[in-house]
């Protein structure tokens, strides 16, 4: 029989406190979704009455299987809980669960809140017995937790007692300054269950000030408290909160709790992890982290030679979880890192069988690892490493031949005395015996100035002849740049990702001095893959 | 008398197996100083003969008080070790220390291998006997150990032995797939020292495949491991190794390590850690992680409310440590009078003097908020702030207005029918009733194309008139590339960093949808702050 773990996500409240995050109501209502697909039991929404949004959105929130919370704190010095507005603004949001902050440290009470130390344990009864009068599921943030713990465990104590005793479901223990390490928190919170507070009434709520939030959630666990407080991703104030896309794989997936512990997560819904971690990435405009666990695009990815080779033999060898689990893939790139059977395994998955012991294997290594020391970086760009072992191979037809180009730049007034900037490309290329001269400028549908390598896509993909039906779909959706070092010399890396109609997208490579003539090398190759994947015969 | 613990770092190595990492020469010898400034003991080099690169590394490594280290693997099947070239490569870099690695899990000999487990025991031996008969300090990575110990103990603790038996100073436990959790990797460590070899001589080596590489770390040192293995941050295959940027601050500043251990990183190099994180995140050209802990840009933001006002009483409230002590900074977000006297703070700290009443200093934020939107970045661009500041404040001199100018990209023939690129910039100046044409191409001295935006800095600096003598000796010496996002469009962000004569360095911010243009925008303001720092009265 396996022990019940309830998950409880603060994204939409201690998430929004990250630097630089603010959550629409539409936004939130989405997050929310989310959270209840994934199977969470408490979605904390916000904090009814501290901003528009928050109040905006507990009207609007969405039906949940899983349990909606209002976050407040406990009621305010010189008032009484039924006569605070603040307090009230929470209850009025009429959510099944309300969660209180307050305070558990002695020198908190006494320095931020300037009240006697009994003022607090009285507004903290008061408050949580309020809202259970009300019917609400209480819980009750013991801010400071830890911290208050070590300077005066007997007054600590009394906090959780107060709230334990007026009806709180959850008494939450918070290392709200993230500086506790995992061995105190088990300790601490094992000292709190020998006390007398029941485990089963424990929730617990790290932050990442130490890189230890998950570490220090599962020892509050195996010490025997059993509700995580977490967010999406991590985010949260500072370092961000306990990362629950991180702790839900672990609690599934590894032992001692697969066996141990139950939680609302199926592993069906597991495997829409990574989805939802990248929707909330989405939303925030940001550059998903490719090293997080489980979910990010480099989790599982097997870079070094000797574990690629071992990987195609079974990849238990390198990999600690399968990440379809968790809706995440395995990868192996080219790099000059790579050895021979990672090399033949990504060309067989370009559809190119080579035999072990064709001396070109060697070959296409070597020009890779010359390659990347001139700047080159193969791993980011699949396509281009396709074409480069095609070309090694004999295998790259001979599509057409860029003669030339010339890209102009230039700012100057126009008629009505404004400063305007524009580009404009004119590209040569050969098909067969035939030369096709295109011009472009670099405005687009709104007249704004996309700059010079805009220009040269256009130019480049306006005319090809033969091949226009091929590349006509092609889109350019994200250009990135890197000042490397090739040899001695700085140079730019260009690295260009293109999309078809069909929704299939490849990325190429260019280096150069120039920054203009290495978006061409990758723009050249876009459109080299492309008509090598749609199986084009040259003109 | 404190305990020593043994620092190891494998950024060069680990860390490069890292997806789209590929470090130059240069940047593995910029990154070794900086490590040896923190007073890391260990520096892993990287492995000699894998690449070209690590072996022209290892040619040309730097001076350092740390022991330098060569990565390598033991002895290959149906070799002697004297025999392997493999190892030979590795040996004949020189380094003081030499680390191999080798298999600890039995199915790991048997599957990835195809060898007997008595083999893979003889190749431990032998290798690392070879080793220290060569005068090296050796290591052994006991690759896949923790796995293999739950496998098989027996066989587990037999590869350590050979090691041990054989002279290695230090036996790595490394959990290699980063699947063991904290607690476990306590308790084998602990079973590992009863069953007789001495803690002094382990080491702990984790990866973060389920966000605890910190913890199992500090598990591991807690059941007596005295040798840490990591990267500068958290770098490493997969989702990286055991961040030492996280783990060194805990272990100096956090208790129980901080009275019980010292380490080479002493109290006054704590200070450079969040400058040596950046460093690499330059080198990366990445976002630096601004949630880190210790130091994130986040990592000491304060932006709940409550917290804030606290935070002004005793910022012990809501710090477990003082960001000074890791050289990073409190920051209480712009929206409020705390932000207002960053502001003041800042701009004395550019000689400009301002009252704490003055309402254009919330103009100034507002301008600063607005452009961020953009997609500037005046965190990294003191120079261009000081810019936006003085005009907002009429302290900026009307030095010159630029009229035109025009850049053009050209890739073509040669006379010897080679394919060649060549930039030209034309720029049109005004100053005071006096127009200026200047035009430069990108030649360097070799005959190179440096591209478009080196023509338009040399044809801008090429005559300013009055101004030619504060401009002479300014040197462009880096630049770098985001593509960002400024309201709903992508656009390019360009920084670029300039040097002077007296070795005064500065950095500029331009943003456009045209690189080009931004490059344009970054240059003219480097050229302003010189004349503005030289105190140059306009014309």
């Amino acid at each position: 029989m396996k022990e019940r773990l309830y998950l409880y996500d603060t994204t939409l409240r201690d998430g929004q406190q990250t630097q630089g995050v603010q959550f629409s109501v539409a936004e939130k209502i989405q997050i929310a979704r989310t959270l209840d697909d994934l199977g969470i039991d408490y979605i904390e929404g916000g904090w009814p009455g501290a901003n528009p949004t928050d109040s905006d959105f507990f009207d609007a929130r969405p039906q949940t299987r899983a349990t909606f919370t209002a976050f407040g704190m406990t009621r305010r010095a010189g008032r009484s809980a039924e006569n605070d507005d603040v307090l009230a603004a929470v209850l009025n949001a009429q959510t099944p669960a309300v969660c209180l902050v307050g305070k558990a440290h002695d020198f908190h009470v006494t320095t931020a809140l300037g009240q006697s130390l009994e003022e607090n344990l009285e507004a903290i009864r008061s408050s949580v017995a309020h809202a259970v009068s009300r019917g609400r599921e209480a819980l009750f943030d013991a801010e400071h937790f830890f911290d208050g713990w070590k300077a005066n465990p007997d007054y600590a104590l009394s906090c959780l007692r107060a709230a334990f005793d007026a009806g709180a479901r959850w008494i939450v223990l918070c290392d709200t300054n993230g500086g506790t390490l995992p061995a105190e928190i088990g300790r601490i919170t094992a000292e709190v269950i020998a006390a007398g507070i029941p485990g089963d009434r424990l929730g617990i709520h790290c932050h990442d000030d130490t890189g230890n939030a998950v570490a220090g959630t599962l020892a509050a666990v195996d010490a025997g408290a059993r509700q995580i407080q977490g967010t999406l991703n991590g985010l949260g104030e500072r370092c961000g909160n306990a990362n629950l896309t991180t702790l839900i794989p672990t609690l599934l997936l590894k032992e001692p709790y697969a066996s141990r512990f139950e939680t609302g997560v199926t592993h069906d819904a597991l495997r829409g992890l990574t989805r939802a971690s990248r929707m909330l990435d989405d939303i925030l405009n940001r550059v998903p982290l490719r090293s997080a666990p489980y979910v990010g695009a480099s989790a599982f990815v097997h870079k070094a030679g000797l574990h690629a080779s071992a990987i195609l033999k079974d990849p238990s060898t390198y990999e600690h979880v399968d990440p379809a689990l968790v809706g995440n893939q395995r990868l192996i790139p080219m790099s000059n890192q790579a050895g021979l059977s990672n090399l033949r395994a990504r060309l067989a998955a370009a559809g190119i069988e080579v035999a072990p012991d064709d001396p070109r294997l060697g070959q296409i290594l070597r020009q890779i690892k010359e390659r990347e020391d001139q700047g080159y970086a193969y791993d980011g760009a699949q396509a281009s490493f396709e074409l480069l072992a095609r070309r090694a191979l004999g295998l790259l037809p001979d599509y057409f031949e860029v003669k030339r180009y010339r890209v102009t730049v230039e700012r100057r007034k126009n008629k009505y005395n404004q400063m305007v900037t524009l580009s404009e490309a004119v590209v040569v290329v050969k098909i067969g015996d035939e030369k096709m001269l295109s011009v472009s400028e670099s405005l687009d549908e709104t007249g704004s100035d996309r700059g010079p390598v805009n220009a040269l896509a256009k130019a480049l993909a306006k005319d090809l002849g033969p091949y226009q039906a091929s590349i006509d779909d092609m889109k350019l959706v994200d250009f990135k740049v890197r000042i490397t070092q090739g040899g001695t010399e700085a140079v730019t890396r260009v690295i260009i990702d293109s999309e078809d109609g069909a929704g299939q997208r490849w990325s190429t490579v260019g280096v150069s001095a120039n920054i203009v003539d290495a978006s061409f090398e990758a723009l050249v190759e876009a459109i080299l893959w492309k008509l090598v994947r749609d199986g084009v015969a040259p003109a």
